[in-house]
């Protein structure tokens, strides 16, 4: 079950292209395990509105009829046909519909004739990591199409709104659904990222007072997830500055909010890349606490054997059998009246040596100071 | 109490998103916490000046109909009906007013049709790091409207010019208040980077004479907050160079004093850049201070454990039991008379050779010179 | 036999030049050991086409004459005086034919006069790494020209479309072909990348779980690969986006292909930048992770040396043979009734202090915890 | 004494901002401590010139009159009254005025109407480091204004070629004038940066043959000096490239100089930048280096204690007291005819497994050759 | 002897400004030890040429008046009045012939009215090293002159193709030569680079089998080399690109021979950029393998002490003089049947459970494994 889960987790991340090199251009090829497509439609005018599941593609052609602005959902990506169709009563161009089906795209925003093409990327948490999902969005003259993998996105809101005639949404053309749908989907970036913010924070906290091994691969598996969070977010930039200069499709007010909705991407990179540097910087942080603590580790070993040491030389000057009785010089000691007393005596001064020789260095203040140090390092933050 | 506090330090860090993603833009979602706004203004024309609180933001109505040129400021964000009602007076774009609320958003300028929505931040001191407020600055022709989240604040030197007559502000118009207030702004950030500078001397001289775990600690923390701080003026930058672009608000003898605040702005990224690499060198400072540590406590033990452990195998040999009544071959030198001295003497000469072979590799004299050696390093700097 | 594949590999990685220099510029000299050159013709008109090997270049004149659209393909650059005839039917610039020749080239775009100059470089993988082969195109009104080193390429797919008129390849210019080959090549680098992301993905879980040596020599590989997939990747970016600018070679119909291909690229560089962030940042949780086990050695060493030195010592003591009938202060503990246990409990009460001490600096903890440590790591990384 | 040299250096090095913000634009604060200003000019016309101090700034409009040409140089910026007659008698602005009293500005040049501001920083060598004072230079129709914080630059060369009339100096105009000041600037960077290049060839000697903690510090030091160094050469690139595009100030023939000059403050930059790559590079070749003297101590120590540790082992087993006359098999070797020399020959036997291990671990060999390790390596360089 | 040539190696190394800083612009200042100037002329016309040494520069006159095309080369800049009668005879500017003095310019192409300037570095193996020589050319109409310091250059291939007439250069005119010219010097870059690129390939080698302190010291010479390689060659490619922009001195059919030449220079910074990346990654390398080989140190030292300190602690429990006789406490072990017996079997069961112990953590596999490791991972490689 976790290899499963594992298993999934890992595909998600290396990026694999579906058609072989050398295909035909525009050749749609749709993951087999993709659902299949179903179809959600939102028409309004001015007064009325309809909101309806939709059997199958050619219904949309009696709405584009009545309605004069319809936005069309599709959830799946599994049949080819269906898309296809859906395509030929749009007119939208095949390279467009087949970056539809391939869902590993960038995001980017491309002109086709009489409609516009956007692929942006809607971000959801899955397995404590970020993954992101391919929203792409075809404007055109009184229609917005939307293609998303599976059912779930963050677009909820902006339904709610057309459906209440809550804001402006109902009374603009479609550019400004388009805006909404981007706008939705930029903002749903935040509360992820800020995820993502409390775990440096804590781990922050945990490589000050307590790395272990567990800190050094969770900073290492954030750091590589906003290794990917900006390789999506970058390109989202861009794909936003190519629509604000756009003067085919957006009408000049819409475009104050697009702007706005530039902004955010910029709040969104500066997010990002800062929090690559603190990752980055809590690394550094990690490394310089491991040397510290092998640093103390080794003085332990250092002062406990320096002082031990030469005493068990001692001791074993004294062990040896040299036979006292050949001569007056063979350990003359072991038959003095004070001879135990005057070896002790000499152990105590040689171990209190080495003390002081190790407080000269500064080693022992040091490692009975090592927990306050701690302390005293808190307080200085916090005052 | 303190826990307290770090609660608020955590919230300020990490961005905190007020609206859900996909609501209406230009929704004003006031923090519930944030103070209710008090209303201040100051008007004057070329001999006379009025300095007022305002009780409610229908008052301003009857200032703006008499005098030429208006400076209202907003202290407090926590009311939108009169945040709605300020702007409804002056023809405020939703858009910047959502701005206005949400206190997070990067320096920027944006001109909505006959007003020109600028963005700064504040800086200050709290708890030992730099935080920053937003000022919400709107120009107009005849008025600047200032919004900020809390009273006390960096431009009580301008109020006073105005008050005062002092320079040229009384006789220029409002982009000439909106540049002083910009300058303020950016002159604040010079002493608080000073103290940065002060940190940073210190903790350089920590780190060659005595780095401890609490060195590191400050370091990360220091060139955590430089980020910030870099993350924070880095738009400003923009901000006003983008000001300098502007033709249609500001004058072209302003420009003169905006381009001096640019350079003063360019000079806060030049410091905060090289503080940054400051701090970065220190942490390689460190790093390699722990290592010469290392290498210095590792030397005493090897130096220790290599002189007498030879020794103490020595001494062990001649405390064997083998008897020597069986075979003359057994631990003849105990029957020695000269074995004890013998015994010594090799042991000299083992202990003696060590330390020629460690003087040889050059160990003892950096141990023993380490001392001298340091003191030698600060009088090389400072010859 | 592993050392030829070894020099082969080697001569393929540092670049050497043929031309000595300061030699005519254009002047064409052949690697000796290059295949001779092998023409093959690929030519169609709306309803027709043929397929064949042609025996000697002069053939191509008659082909040249009759069909509309030709794709002469040659594979082994061998033989210069062949390669100049064909040269010289087509009229190529004498600096470009050096280029198809020295095949070191990075991708570029280059016009002379009526015809267009592309190289790209194909991937293929040769011993575990990818190495690349240069793609020389020529692109005239009515033909296209490929050279290559060797037989087998990416093409196949491309030629069964011609013949097997799937798409608009038949019905469309030079210049699609011209596309249709360059997003063979393009795409043909997706698989080859994956075989990296896949390799990356094994490494990061064996430096969390089991570094070895042998990991970071395969890190360092895959780094080096990377640095050279990066200096051949990104000239091709520049080449398609030239490509995109001209407005002389390509229709604009073409150009919405092209810019699909120039998407593809944008991917491929995409992944190789974060490929390589990856790689540097599983070096550097290699060396944390080097850090980390040195400091557990080191913590076991010191546990047990710490420990039984002191016990050692004491052992060492009562080893000592003075004489006890001199005077009843040499070693009175000896005669003692309790002596032994005395010892024994002294012993006890030093190697419990130790354990406490150590259990205080909490190092036990984290020993026995190691395995439990790299277990959770795990299960918080996938839950 | 060297206490107050060390505030000194210190105080240089931190930047303080001398106005509170907030202040008027264009107020001049001048430092305390500073010089009183004090006069001198150079006028001269086609034939002759005049050297003369000046008492008071009145005494300048004289001159003014009767020369075509005027170098006036104050030095000392202690007096604002000075300075403000001055500025009316040449009718500099406010502006300009603040930025020459407040001495710490970047390099930068700024139109003014009808003069031009220049800023530019000399270097001087001051305790070991680079220092820089601030050249604030005015040019005019007819006149160029120097002013500096104190007595002694590095534009006496300039002075004598207008003395001795060397060079076209007395026959071009201000604009020559102002390129030579700004040329003698420029050039004056180049010797003390040589200083630098001197500094890091010897520490990279001694890093490679003898690295101690004072090479270390020593190395950051003259890192965060490049640093600074940095700070200041950049801006003088935009500076020098800006008088280049000007057209008003600046003649066609001049323009030849000036891109000379501009050519000096690349190769400027150019040297500081590669002598911050060699000493980032030295930092990171000591760090290396003393890992390699840990691993030699290291290595030592394991040495000694692995062959002696079992030795001393089996001599302790022979230490042990068991009764032999309990049993024939406590410890029967101790009345064997030659188990004394069975017990030398077991030791020789494990200390020459243990030799033969480390051999084979190729320990002992790097050891022994690591004097000629070094020599090898330098040899090998200089081959 | 050694001594001295590493005082040359040094000179080369740090720049050494020749004139004092605010000299006259345009003074030649000539190196006291440079050699004097050698004249050599080739001229030639459609059908004929000379090539002649030149005695005075006053010969020149004649050729220039008799000869279409003229390429006069100066070997040697030791005499300033030589230098001058040719500046005169071609009227050079005063600052362009202070460059050709003045050997440590950057490459750099220069226009004054009728004639080019143009710097470019040539690069010669001394001493193992990369050094560069500077090549100072003069293109006019009907000339080409070049100065460089000393006899020997890459030439010779050029004037080989004019005498033997080869290829176009005696059909061609001035800029075609010139061409030529800096083609010879860029492609005479490559085989220096590539014994580099050798150097490298070894290194590597080296560091994944036998890092040793040579190694560290010869890639970090490498490093400091190529990055003065690349402060030369970066100025080169400017100098190309600003001569293919230029349509006063360049024809555009020479045009398409510099774009060639462009493409060689793009290629060698390519080179010495990916070159640069190898040996920062084989420094990397190299420290992962220095902490690998401690690793494997310590865990040798901490498995032998670890197991035979407690075994020791045993033996010399037993070596204790307790005295049996005073009390059945003491000691009763010493005078069990199987006391001996029963300390090897205790000693055998804590070995064992020490050694089962290292075998759980894995320690004693991977040292075992070392050399096997190594055999595995070049298999990996080569596979």
């Amino acid at each position: 079950m976790a290899d499963q889960i594992d298993q999934q987790e890992k595909s998600s991340r290396v990026f694999f292209h579906r058609t072989p090199p050398g295909s035909v251009p525009g050749s749609m090829v749709s993951d087999p395990k993709a659902p299949f497509p179903e179809l959600h439609i939102l028409a309004w005018s001015d007064g009325d509105f309809v909101d309806d599941d939709l059997g199958k593609p050619g219904d949309i052609r009696a709405y584009l009829q009545e309605w004069p602005l319809l936005w069309v959902n599709v959830d799946g990506l599994g049949d080819v046909k269906t898309l296809q169709e859906i395509s030929e009563i749009f007119g939208f161009h095949k390279l467009a519909m087949e970056d539809v089906v391939h869902v590993h795209q960038r995001s980017k925003m491309e002109e086709y004739g009489d409609n516009l093409f956007i692929v942006i990327r809607m971000p959801y948490m899955a397995e404590g990591r970020i993954s992101t999902e391919q929203l792409s969005i075809f404007l055109g003259s009184g229609f917005v199409l939307t293609f998303q993998g599976k059912k779930g996105d963050c677009l909820e809101p902006v339904r709610e709104r057309v459906r209440k005639g809550k804001g402006r949404i109902r009374n603009a053309g479609a550019d400004y659904l388009a805006y909404a749908i981007l706008d939705a989907v930029v903002d749903s970036w935040f509360p992820l990222l800020e995820e993502y913010g409390v775990m440096l924070e804590s781990m922050e906290e945990e490589v000050l007072e307590n790395p272990t091994r567990e800190t050094v691969g969770r900073i290492h598996s954030v750091k590589r997830d906003l290794l990917e969070v900006r390789r999506t977010v970058w390109p989202m930039r861009e794909t936003i500055n190519n629509l604000l200069r756009d003067e085919d499709f957006f009408q000049r007010e819409t475009n104050f909010y697009l702007r706005d909705c530039y902004d955010h991407v910029i709040q969104i990179i500066d997010l990002v890349e800062s929090y690559r540097d603190m990752a980055s910087s809590l690394m550094e942080l990690y490394l310089s606490s491991i040397s510290n603590r092998m640093n103390e580790v080794m003085k332990v070993l250092t002062i406990i054997a320096t002082i031990f040491i030469p005493l068990t030389f001692i001791a074993g000057i004294y062990g040896m059998n040299f036979n006292p009785e050949v001569s007056s010089l063979n350990m003359p000691e072991l038959n003095w009246k004070y001879g135990y007393l005057f070896v002790w005596a000499l152990m105590g001064v040689v171990g209190c040596l080495m003390l002081l020789f190790f407080r000269k260095l500064g080693w022992i203040g040091s490692l009975l100071g090592q927990k306050d140090g701690k302390n005293s390092s808190r307080s200085n933050q916090s005052s």
